[in-house]
């Protein structure tokens, strides 16, 4: 089954729109895990155990272990989820972008070496940067279009005209090109920030049913309800809404776990209120 | 010494404007190397040693390592070229790009772990995905451009207009807010690549004295002397021209190292006709 499909069975099957982005900052482990070895997999097996249920996928951002050494962590990780909890799909974070050549490597990083069922890229370098990804038509290709931090505005808000269209913001450019003309295997999904409503709409309305990558919500401020009215698709789904902080660390005490359980539950039943 | 400094003494002291790019492929590697233990760190060294005294930098680009498993072949060689080669700064080419709480951990995985003294990043998510690199003033931040591949035209050639300004490509823009906004700190450089001449001007005249990194140039069909006459600064100098596999894999035979150095310096030589 390919990632697509595992997706929306997913949001069936689990009720669920949420995604736990599995950032690990050893700072912030509770003293019996920061105490113990292999305290990054270990925290991060106990989060995806208790919050499995409540989520459609769960997201490793690959920067919170590789600036650790941690990929060997990262690799475990990825098959524990995926023996222990099988369907739920895995998207790893890691926004690579290279010349054509290079991104073939990307593409073996993120397939072979990690087995993730999606990764995300960055569109800067034009379609044959992301080529080697698309060409795997049995996993995801989450592609930043509106991105949720403040530079967002730097280069994604520029006008931009491309020879007789109407102008328009260079993420409503990128988004058509990636709904109509990169998504031939039916394999691309969109980063959209939660914390711009107005842009969730518009994408929404360029792209149909693609599935949105929603960051933002939690540590970074975006709402619920804003996102969920704006970027739903008709069937209430179309939608992966990613929480890091807010659930990894809603409590810093032992029964961690618990308290990340409880907010992953708690996120989406707000998120399935709105849909 | 920071990067900015050390990269103008070995322009001077080698007399050379060549970055040797490191892309390990087992697959291209000579059956001395191959069948031998470590093989991917050993490869790259013998290349590092063969070519030391004709380039300015070296330039790994990590994803010929991550989908390899190989990180710890390229701390070492990181670390190899440092002790071995000191005063040859070391550009990591990771293009990294996320929101800023992240990018502190690429900025961390760049410097700290593998201890480069400059490493590339993308620039799509604006201003705040960069600056924990920025921040790092005696580190280089090479930012992609206009880069080499054929898709860069997909969004880099984009006219965009930002308020009142004259409409002008996506790239100049990029050069212009990271020439003038962006470089408090004295350590930007740019991507520009070999296989656009003209763009090469361009940029040339909108951002003065910073350093070009210009990939390209070898087995992506970039013309020396176009690139050297088009880019170079006012004292013939302001270039890193990067060759990867044209040097690596110059010989497949246990001459590798040789001919790797033969290419390295009839690069050097070529490009120095024309400063």
């Amino acid at each position: 089954m390919g990632f697509m499909q595992a997706l929306r069975a997913r949001w069936e099957r689990a009720d669920s729109l949420v995604c736990v982005g599995l950032d690990p900052e050893p700072a912030k482990f509770p003293p019996r895990v920061a105490g113990a070895p292999d305290a990054i997999f270990n925290f991060c097996r106990e989060i995806v155990d208790a919050t499995a249920q409540h989520v459609c996928c769960f997201k490793p951002q690959i920067a919170h272990f590789a600036a650790l050494g941690a990929e060997d962590a990262l690799q475990r990780l990825i098959a524990y989820v995926h023996s222990a909890h099988p369907g739920i799909p895995v998207i790893l974070d890691s926004k690579r972008g290279d010349i054509g050549s290079t991104a073939r490597h990307y593409a073996a990083e993120a397939f072979d070496r990690y087995a993730a069922d999606a990764v995300t890229a960055n569109p800067y370098l034009g379609r044959d940067s992301v080529q080697p990804f698309l060409d795997r038509a049995d996993r995801g290709v989450v592609i930043l279009c509106r991105t949720s931090n403040p530079g967002a505005t730097d280069l994604q808000d520029l006008i931009v005209s491309d020879g007789g269209r109407d102008a328009r913001p260079l993420y409503q450019h990128v988004a058509e090109k990636i709904a109509h003309h990169w998504n031939g295997n039916g394999n691309c999904a969109l980063v959209v920030g939660a914390t711009w409503p107005q842009q969730l709409r518009e994408v929404r309305a360029i792209v149909g049913g693609l599935p949105f990558l929603v960051p933002g919500v939690g540590a970074q401020g975006g709402d619920v309800e804003a996102v969920v009215t704006n970027a739903k698709t008709a069937d209430g789904t179309g939608l992966v809404v990613s929480s890091s902080r807010a659930i990894l660390y809603a409590s810093d005490g032992d029964d961690f776990a618990d308290a990340a359980a409880a907010a992953a539950k708690s996120l989406r039943d707000e998120i399935n209120r709105y849909r």
